[in-house]
Formats: C-alpha cells, structure tokens, sequence
C-alpha cells in the first residue's frame, strides 16, 4: 500500500490528499485526557516512552488518519541545552529563568550528545512498530526564531515584545543564538530520524511577528542551516510558518520540500509563491461549526489546494475543547475528495 | 499654514508627510504616568475632559507631531449600550460579563442618546480649542468584529478563539451583533465629530485573526455600514487593520480614505490593493534600537511609501517603555525627508 503522505511530500500523485492534525494527540480526545491524568504531569507523558508512543497512536485508532507525529513539546529538547522549565497544569510552559540578554544566552551551546532525549527516541522506536507503512511517521522541532521567543520571554506571549526589541538592540548575538539552535535542532531532528521519524516538521509558529525584510536577514539563515543539516537524511523537511502569509516569498529559497501555512494564508498563492508542496489550512474554528458547514469548508479548502503537491490538515493546531464531529466531518470530506 | 495630515488624508501633495503616532498620549511619556497617577484610575482619566485633554496634548508639548488623537479607550463608549468593565492596573481590560452567546448579545442595542459620553465631547472641544490649525483632531472607535472579540471573550486574548467559534457557530447572529456594533459606532464617531473631531479612525486591531472570505462575508457589511454612515460628515476616515496584511483587497471597496497597516504589510503593496491614503507603519520595536538604526529604518519605510497619500506612523500602538530618543529619532528622520 502506498504511504499517501510521503508520496505528496515528493510531489507524487496520490488517490487523495493525505491527511493529519497538528496536535492531534492531545485534549479533545477523552483517551488523551484519561492519559494525561494517569500520567500525572505532561512532562512525564512526554517523557515516558511507553506513555509518548500510546498519546501518539491513540488518534490513529480513532480516525483514518496518513500520518502520526511523536509527541512531545518543542521546548523539551532545551532540557538538552541547559535550560529548565515547567508546564504547570493551567496556562502555558514557564521557563525557570529567562534568557533577557545576550550575557544571558552567551553559553547556550548543542549539547555533546542527545543521550538525555533517548526517551524521545524510545517512543518513536515503539511507534513506527506499531504504525502500518502506510502511515508515516513525523519527527518535529521548534523553529530557531520561535525558541528564541521563548528563551527571551520566558513565557508564552501575544506579541513577543522582548524578542522583537531584543533583534533591534543585539541583531548580531541574536544571529549567533538562532544559529545555536538551528545547529541544536538540526542535530536532534537527526537523531530523530535515526530513530524511525520518516519525515520532520520545524515549528516557526511565531514567524509571523516579523516583517519580511527582518525575517528574510534574521531568521532565513538559521533556518538554512537546519534544513541544510538534514538534506543528507533524505525525508522531507516541513517548515510550518505561524501567521506568515506575508512571508511567502521569504523561505520560497531555502532547501526544504514543504510549507505548511495558516488559515489566513491563500493555498492556491502559497504553492505558488513558494514552489513547495503545501500542507493546511483548515482554521480549527470550523470544526466548532456543523457537520455541513465542516464539510463545505473542508471543500472548498480542498478546491483551493493544488492537485499535486499538497497535504492536508488545519491551519493550526487543533484547540482542547474541539467537538470529536467535527474532526469526523473533516476527515469524511478528505476521503470524499474528489 | 497648511495642516499636513488633513491634505494628506484628501491625496494632496505636502511638503513631507505629516505624522501622529498610535497611542501617543500613553505610559512611555514621564509626564503622562504622572498625570495617571494623579488620575488614580485609567478609567478616571478617560472620563474627566480636563484630564482626558491634558493627557492628548502632552505629547504635542513634546513632539512635532501633525495630529492628537483624543485620549480615550475602544471599550468606554460600550457603556452606552449597557456593558460595564474594569481596567485593572496590571493586565488588560476586563468585562465584568462575557457576551457568550446570541441569548447573551440580543438585547445589545445602540443608545438612544450619547450624552453619557458627555466628558469625551468636553475634552474634544478643549482639545481642539488648545490645538492650532495645522494640528488635526483624530476621534476614534473600535471596529465592530475588534468590540465583538472583546464581548465574547470578556477580556484580551491572543487567538480571540471563543469570537472565531461563534463566527461558525452563530454567523448570522453575529452578523447582527456586528451591524448593530456599525450602528452604535457610527453614531458615537460622528458624536466626536459634532464635538470638533477632524477625522476619524476606526480601530479593528484583531481583524488580522479571520482569513479573508470570512472577513469578507461577516465582518465587511458592518464596516460598509458603519463608513456610509459618515459619509456626510466630511472628515477623512481611516480603518486601522491590526495584523491585516492578508486583507488589503478585501477592503479596497469600503468607503474610506486611509488604510492604516501593520508593521509586517509592505507600504507599496497596501497602497497598490486598496487604492487608498495609506498609514504606518514601523514596527514599535525598532524604537528600542540606537538613534541612527531607528533613522534607518525609518527612511527605509519612506522610501516604501507612496509619494503622494501617505502619514507616517508606526504599525502598532507605540509600547510603555518605549525610550523618549527612539521617539525623537523617528520623528527628525520624518521631518529631514527627503
């Protein structure tokens, strides 16, 4: 049987558009819930490798979905770097200090090995075993700019005002610290794959902060040097762009296969303007909608896709109280296509 | 003398563009957080006309700036139609009850009368009596979807996911929570101009959350209404469109003469798609940067603005801790262009 996800990431005709959700393991589902609770804390979910691969398989037992990715938190692998931090049970991850200045930053090195992360590696071992060949498996990491956000902020944030101040005041040591993580990420992407990902998505889900004369000097070669570090590993390289439509144009250059965009983001203008293949853009509001009006989105969304080249999903991960219907409705109207 | 920022609004040549900077009166400025303390609540300061004038003229004191946008807040006129709310000193605004769902929104109507916003009417005519004739007077209000957000969710959010359920959920009560909003607004901004407002700028700081097709379709009727009903008065109007650099050709029809855009949407661009006057648009940020980066990115943005129909501005309301010589360098590259 053919593995409908890889196929499209290498711009191969396929019966359908193959399809999963970002987050898809995660709070809708009752099971992930139960989880959750009997694991007592996220990070050891995350961190548990029989507990990471179960979260990970359970939405494929529920839906006829082409891919799973690993789960985990694009802030786990800093754990590697030094950095310490906590996912308190309301509202989003602290970090135990912030990194606010590049005194602060200036040590931050890749780790010698990523022993550290062998749990990660666990979990991925189990669920490739567990997976059919026709589901894919996804390996993932945080973008340079969007950890950076993080290390500066300490906090989750609408704005990301520090990090934005903080690329006008110290433009070159902010550079050395997204090539840090870029060299970071890179490696563990690697030992990711290494571990059974068939194929890796980079978050740069606050990308869309930055103007694209900015993000083109600041954020562009890092993220070169990432993707660059994994062209010898032959899976496709993804790089989701949070809120980027107008940065299109800014990563249609860099060596990766696909661009998955957000819900604001035209896909039919995003194929184009990049040249990649297209993951999305379902906004996860719809799915709050009725089973109808699920399906006619899913559609039109589906029309607006380019016929080669094109994965589908939402236009961002998929929010805690989504009603199970209409994640159905969704995945009904793919199967329908065309 | 010619006041720059009306000519500029009616597409008239200038000698440099004029400028005026969002949230100009506000917490950078030493002698505004003295004026808050005195104050002892934002809300105190909104309401008392004396108080509510000092703090719009104080940045002209200081500046060189082309217009004053009266001090006030988005939320304060929603009293009127019966919703009441708290500033707390840290954080944002808070409704003292969400607006959560149609049964909850159907008896919102406009007022019969403006008189309860009395004290902003004051403060106009105190203004626009201290200000002289080459300043202009900017009244102001929020967008109806930017009020809708804030209804529904009770307070700021990053996402504003609850308004983008209910947009799917009840898009035709929406609809009509958004048309009255149009009405309310349209009445109050024309109130302001009855009270010495020039112009008048409309606020839809979150239209940037909703993908084109459903701005379009929910959220332009409102803003159709809402600007045809000023058409009478004779002042320039101007649609702030907050993260909005996907939505330019959506509102090229709307009858209004300035786009105001954000920091990300490319000047040139904005003026092409909607063939409007054109605002901003410096990313706040890069006035934390040293005097000559803020001088370069500013005659980089002129240089991106069109020649004839453009103010100058930042894309986003300017930040608390904004340093003064950030402010200043902005204002002398404006004012030694070309």
């Amino acid at each position: 049987m053919v593995n409908r996800f890889l196929a499209a990431c290498r711009k191969q005709k396929v019966d359908r558009p193959p399809v999963w959700i970002m987050r898809q393991a995660g709070r809708y589902l009752p099971e992930y819930r139960a989880l959750r609770e009997k694991a007592g804390s996220f990070l050891t979910l995350c961190t548990n490798p029989e507990l990471a691969a179960e979260a990970t398989l359970q939405p494929l037992r529920r839906f006829p979905l082409d891919a799973a990715i690993i789960f985990s938190d694009i802030l786990l692998p800093l754990q590697a770097l030094g950095v310490s931090f906590q996912f308190p049970d309301n509202g989003g991850p602290r970090l135990a200090q912030a990194f606010a200045g590049p005194e602060d930053w200036a040590e931050l090195q890749a780790p010698a090995s990523w022993e550290s992360m062998e749990p990660v590696a666990q979990a991925l071992r189990i669920v490739r075993q567990a997976l059919p060949p026709e589901v894919a498996l996804i390996g993932f990491c945080g973008a340079p700019w969007t950890l950076a956000c993080y290390l500066l902020e300490a906090r989750g944030s609408s704005d990301w005002t520090k990090a934005r101040i903080a690329a006008h005041r110290w433009p070159s040591q902010l550079q050395k610290l997204l090539s840090t993580l870029a060299h970071a990420m890179g490696e563990y992407v690697a030992f990711q794959v290494a571990a059974g990902a068939q194929a890796v998505q980079v978050f740069d889900s606050w990308a869309g902060v930055l103007p694209p004369e900015q993000y083109q000097e600041l954020v562009v070669p890092a993220l070169e040097r990432l993707f660059r570090s994994l062209e010898g590993l032959g899976v496709p390289r993804i790089l989701y762009l949070g809120h980027g439509s107008h940065l299109l144009r800014t990563v249609a250059a860099l060596p990766l296969e696909v661009v998955s965009v957000d819900w604001r983001t035209d896909l039919r203008k995003a194929a184009r303007l990049t040249g990649k293949v297209v993951q999305g853009n379902l906004d996860p509001a719809v799915l709050f909608a009725s089973e109808t009006e699920v399906k006619r989105h899913t559609k039109a969304m589906l029309q607006r896709a380019p016929e080669v080249g094109y994965i589908a999903n939402l236009g961002h991960g998929i929010w805690p109280d989504t009603p199970i219907a209409g994640v159905e409705a969704f995945l009904t109207a793919i199967q329908e296509n065309p």
